[in-house]
């Protein structure tokens, strides 16, 4: 039997989890979960004869090392911050590591040894990063492969609510760490390069510049701005291209309701509030808002941010209850961002029947045989529940078979990598198939940006 | 002789130096100003026989300690930050000192020292902080000593053109350090409590949060929130006072101008652009708005922020002549507020015959007697040229006046001190009234916010 050590038995293990388990007889696997908390490793483990949880504290390095050490391949699915301790074992005693994280400096810094000694540290092959890679780079590399030259590439990723569980007016629910929603965005402008340009976003413009655009069978979508674009150009080898824009999807309407937050300073994590354990939702919103003897906490914030009466924003607002003076925000020295995640998580939270959704959008402008080419290519994956929800499937599946191919041989480039390269992504990608994670792509001439607007 | 040590021989020096050297003869003083470049140094002794000017570098240290061992006193105009190795050798070697800066954790460390051996440093000596100590105390210990029970207390400081020489759209010119007015009310929310609620303005939307108030001859002025009013409570004794806010002073109108550079992003000082020593001031803009093939700068920027081609907000941008193609930022990897400086500086230079203004304004609400009152208390000062400044005078001559009094026995308390004593803020104001520093009272009913706005 081979042995595949799962460490970080979280909510995106459960894809992950079942997919092993499920191909365990077939390929003689034994499936070793282990977590700080061994109820949350039995928990997924679910008494499969070919699986077995174990309490493992990695900074116990005598605990790490002898899970390390009788495992065939690691998978962490820790936080990202963690995955050194795991990392240097695995060069020590020579195993295979995957992880759904991005590629830190220390990770990219064992890439020698790695080599050297013949190893595959799999990287970035979740959702986001990951299945972005494996897609954008299939088509990237077929482009070039017929002699086409690039022009653009943009990106777009979203964790939404699927359809058929979205009843809010924002077409928003928290289907991952709502914590990292609220402060999305901040910490620099976005940067980016559009035909030639550098440009620039700040936070509090981020949520005003989206880009629309449109996904067969789901309708309208918006894309905003993610941090940094730029260093794609370098991991997708398209250093010349003169416009290349990643971003992360909503709902239309949902950013330019957002930034009512942005604005006020709502979303603002870097200091605490005064008396937040007894303050009401109102008080909250009127700690940003000018004092008054008389006028309404609603007066004062449509008047601050111009908000027409008939403004669709106005009945998103008060959809939150965000005026109402007896809801308590109940959190002591709360930060602003602290407290709107308790406001949101009232409405935000999806209930047991939700389903979750990601939705993929890339956009390639190309140039071949001196005609300009646009190929648009979309995935969307819905939740089965929330367990296996679309987000715990997209990470999980392309992180368990990457494992379990580089197990078997199938992919065995050695060194530190993220999954751009074809021998990793093309049988990655048709593997997801199967689990109804596909492309699809429409092809239509190139015509670049406002052209319709041209007087 | 009495031997006055001056370390630091910057722009704020004029006015102190001037002031030390014409009372020199009278009071037997010897003044010596030290400073790393004794070009510096020599341009203000100006071969006054009273003075001498020295090279002295405070991280030399024997150079330093023999400098100060040799004065009766000493007065540190140095950078805040360098101020400490000054001030642990004037511990070491009993000597009193006065600096314009705030009280640093640090400095503050060193009270029960410069108490047990009855030394006097006097800090916070300058205009802001400095005088608005000074003259805020003595209304507030007034009221108080006529049993009177403060309700608010707000006070504004501007430093800015004098009217004689405003005439541009923002009517503002840089009287003080550039840097500092570009990233003005950065790093962190301006919090403040009014009628008992705490308020919170974060930095987009400060600029749109300002206070209007009237100063008898100079007209209207708005007053935008300083980052943190809260503190003033313990240093002025208002602890449970239900209203404290401070701010700084601009003419009506440039706020809402500069929203336009906060809400593009212009005054970010975090991160480099790329390619900004060839940039035009056009493209440096055009950083910040979307990318299009045909639409103009102008258009976008409009759109962007919705400026209305009548609104004065458009002519002061075309002023500054931020749209100019070819005019060049010129500065290798400059942060958007370092660009945005470069541009203002060409337009808002004080030209040569240009002369400055501090202007202070205190409100004190308070109840005495069964009545509510309220005192509203002004200063204006005007700069005589560009060495004479009103910032130079109004920080200098309250350090000189400390200085003297301390070296005359006519101030003696000891302690690492702020000037909010009757026995130093009284003889200090009373002297200051010569040089045409002097507030201007006037008393009326105290009626509170928007009360006019009552239906």
């Amino acid at each position: 039997m081979r042995s595949i050590l799962i460490i970080g038995a979280g909510k995106s293990a459960s894809s992950l989890v079942r997919f092993l388990l499920k191909a365990s007889s077939k390929e003689d696997l034994h499936i070793i979960i282990g977590d700080i908390s061994i109820d949350n490793a039995r928990s997924l483990t679910a008494d499969h004869p070919n699986a077995k949880a174990m309490q493992l504290d990695i900074f116990d390095k005598a605990n790490r090392q002898e899970a390390i050490q009788s495992a065939d391949i690691v998978i962490s699915m820790l936080p990202a911050r963690f995955h050194m301790e795991v990392a240097k074992d695995c060069v020590k005693f020579n195993k295979n590591m995957v992880t759904a994280s991005y590629v830190s400096k220390e990770m990219e810094a064992l890439d020698a040894e790695v080599k050297e000694k013949g190893l595959t540290f799999m990287n970035e092959i979740g959702v986001d990063p990951g299945i972005d890679h494996m897609s954008a780079m299939q088509v990237i590399d077929r482009i070039r492969s017929q002699g086409g030259k690039m022009l653009l590439f943009e990106s777009f990723t979203g964790g939404l609510v699927a359809p058929e569980s979205d009843d809010n007016l924002w077409n928003y629910k928290f289907t991952w760490n709502p914590r990292n929603v609220v402060v999305a965005g901040q910490g620099g402008a976005a940067e980016f390069i559009q035909a030639g340009q550098y440009k620039y976003i700040p936070y509090q413009r981020l949520f005003r510049r989206t880009e629309f655009l449109s996904i067969p069978k789901y309708g309208r979508f918006e894309g905003l701005a993610n941090r940094n674009s730029l260093a794609y150009r370098s991991i997708y080898g398209l250093e010349n291209i003169p416009t290349i824009y990643r971003g992360t999807l909503r709902r239309i309407g949902f950013s330019k309701a957002w930034n009512v937050f942005v604005q006020l300073g709502l979303t603002d994590d870097t200091y605490a509030m005064q008396h937040t354990e007894q303050m009401s939702y109102r008080s909250f919103v009127n700690s940003f808002l000018p004092y008054s003897p008389t006028d309404s906490v609603e007066l004062k914030l449509r008047l601050s941010l111009k908000i027409d009466q008939d403004d669709l924003i106005w009945d998103k607002l008060v959809e939150l209850d965000i005026f109402n003076s007896e809801k308590i925000i109940g959190l002591k020295n709360a930060t602003p961002a602290q407290a709107l995640q308790k406001i949101l998580e009232d409405k935000w939270t999806l209930k047991p029947e939700d389903k979750d959704m990601i939705v993929m959008y890339h956009k390639f402008g190309f140039e071949l045989n001196g005609e300009r080419r646009q190929i648009d290519s979309t995935m969307v994956s819905i939740g089965e529940d929330q367990t296996y929800t679309a987000m715990a499937k997209t990470v999980g599946l392309p992180v368990g078979i990457a494992a379990l191919k580089i197990l078997n041989g199938e992919i065995k480039k050695p060194g530190v990598l993220r999954p751009i390269f074809p021998e990793i992504y093309n049988p990655i990608l048709k593997s997801l198939e199967d689990y109804d994670i596909k492309f699809e792509e429409t092809e239509k001439e190139f015509i670049g940006y406002n052209t319709d607007q041209l007087n």
